[in-house]
């Protein structure tokens, strides 16, 4: 068990409590680059990407709200989008105990127990764990990977955040259809090979896709993910936006992209 | 009734056939900018745009193979692919039978009779007009509103072109599933705000949606058309293209759409 360095207490903490651990050995402290947010996390295990900032910014939600992410590993979306908007509560739900337990120790180091609050569970039982049409908002940026695809024989916890070993592409949507209230909000990231199966499924569970976004990592580079936002019980018909180009050239952001991040 | 005009002979004809009379009065005779080909339209009916010439430069017709073009009117898209591909036949289908005769006379004036073929008659029926299973590629760029939406007075050609009144979005897909031998290829454009129901649509039919490019105007705006490619009792996984951008500044294309026009 490690404490915390002296520079992240300066960057962290403002109002000097920073004196309990909540780092432990072999994690690190990261600058989310957003109102101030840090986010612990283990290099060892899965660091969240540009997807899930991406996916916060493509997320509306709205004064008051009430959200769930599905599968929030150590807490990223949850905590930024605590951040970002003016919901009410987030709930991040993540089935592997111990990272769920650094997502915990994310939200007290960022003094957001009021607003976010991670448990541990399964996706599958999301609905019986929250109850039905509890929520305005559900985010999640599963894994991408079919169990059966490019599976090598990496373990333990980059094997389920990659891989759908815990969890399918059909038991997020299912999960997101059963926890949001008629007229609520599903945002999903993942990558565009799936976009049949997202589409289909979002829409056999009645989450009818009303927007998505294309994110290209070049103007000219084929789309790297895709954001898709669904509606509960919503109408046919979907805006596709322009894509979200993330460099403009080598090393160099977008102007959209650096805003995301307060550049 | 009126005689080609000297122009147009001198533009079109090479061979000194050009006596005879292939325009109808009201028609104009269009280049379009590639292998030579011309296309008679009726500006009061409707004009093919940039959307029919990108379908055509999406598909992809292998040596001796047989296509069909589902909704052909004036026939721009099996007179475009006849003249870019090795496929060795082409058959338009027309519900217009003024229109189907207008597609024939461009055939003609192309010197194209023994590859298209421009057949009158019902998208609903196209199975049992051509058979089942009976070809290797399917295109189509059908009406793309549906028939509720944004219907103005507009009559005749133009409404029947535009709005789903003869044929639904998924009399199409069905159609072109029917037509397909396994394996085989369909090729779509329509409006993006359609997507899902395309989607769904296309594997509901078991038309495996494989391909997709979205078209932007500019390359920060967001796309106004969507193509797409299925393949008949295709694997589940899509490739998403990198967008096709039409502008690089007003009034200059992309080099990539210089390429299609042959510019």
């Amino acid at each position: 068990m490690s404490d915390l360095t002296r520079e992240e207490i300066a960057a962290g903490k403002k109002d000097g409590q920073a004196t309990e651990s909540l780092l432990r050995e072999g994690e690190r402290l990261d600058d989310l680059q957003r109102e101030g947010l840090k986010l612990i996390q283990n290099p060892d295990w899965f660091c969240f990407g540009m997807d899930a900032v991406l996916l916060s910014a493509f997320a509306r939600v709205g004064k008051g709200q009430v959200c769930a992410d599905l599968g929030c590993g150590n807490g990223v979306i949850p905590i930024l989008l605590a951040g970002r908007t003016e919901g009410a509560r987030f709930c991040g739900l993540e089935i592997q105990a111990d990272i769920a337990d650094m997502a915990r120790r994310s939200v007290r180091y960022n003094s957001l127990e009021d607003k976010v609050n991670i448990i541990t569970g399964d996706i599958k039982e999301a609905t019986s764990i929250f109850g039905a049409a509890s929520f305005d908002v559900v985010t999640s940026n599963p894994p991408y990977l079919a169990q059966s695809r490019g599976l090598t024989n990496e373990a333990g916890h980059k094997a389920l955040a990659r891989h759908e070993l815990a969890c399918t592409l059909e038991d997020v949507v299912a999960a997101a259809a059963g926890l949001l209230r008629p007229g609520g909000h599903f945002f999903l990231v993942h990558r565009p090979f799936r976009l049949t199966e997202i589409i289909c499924s979002m829409r056999e569970h009645r989450l009818e896709p009303k927007r998505m976004r294309l994110v290209c990592p070049y103007v000219d580079k084929e789309p790297a993910m895709v954001l898709i936002e669904g509606t509960r019980g919503g109408n046919t018909g979907i805006t596709v936006e322009k894509p979200l180009i993330i460099y403009e050239r080598e090393n160099v952001y977008t102007p959209e992209v650096m805003r995301l991040y307060d550049m």
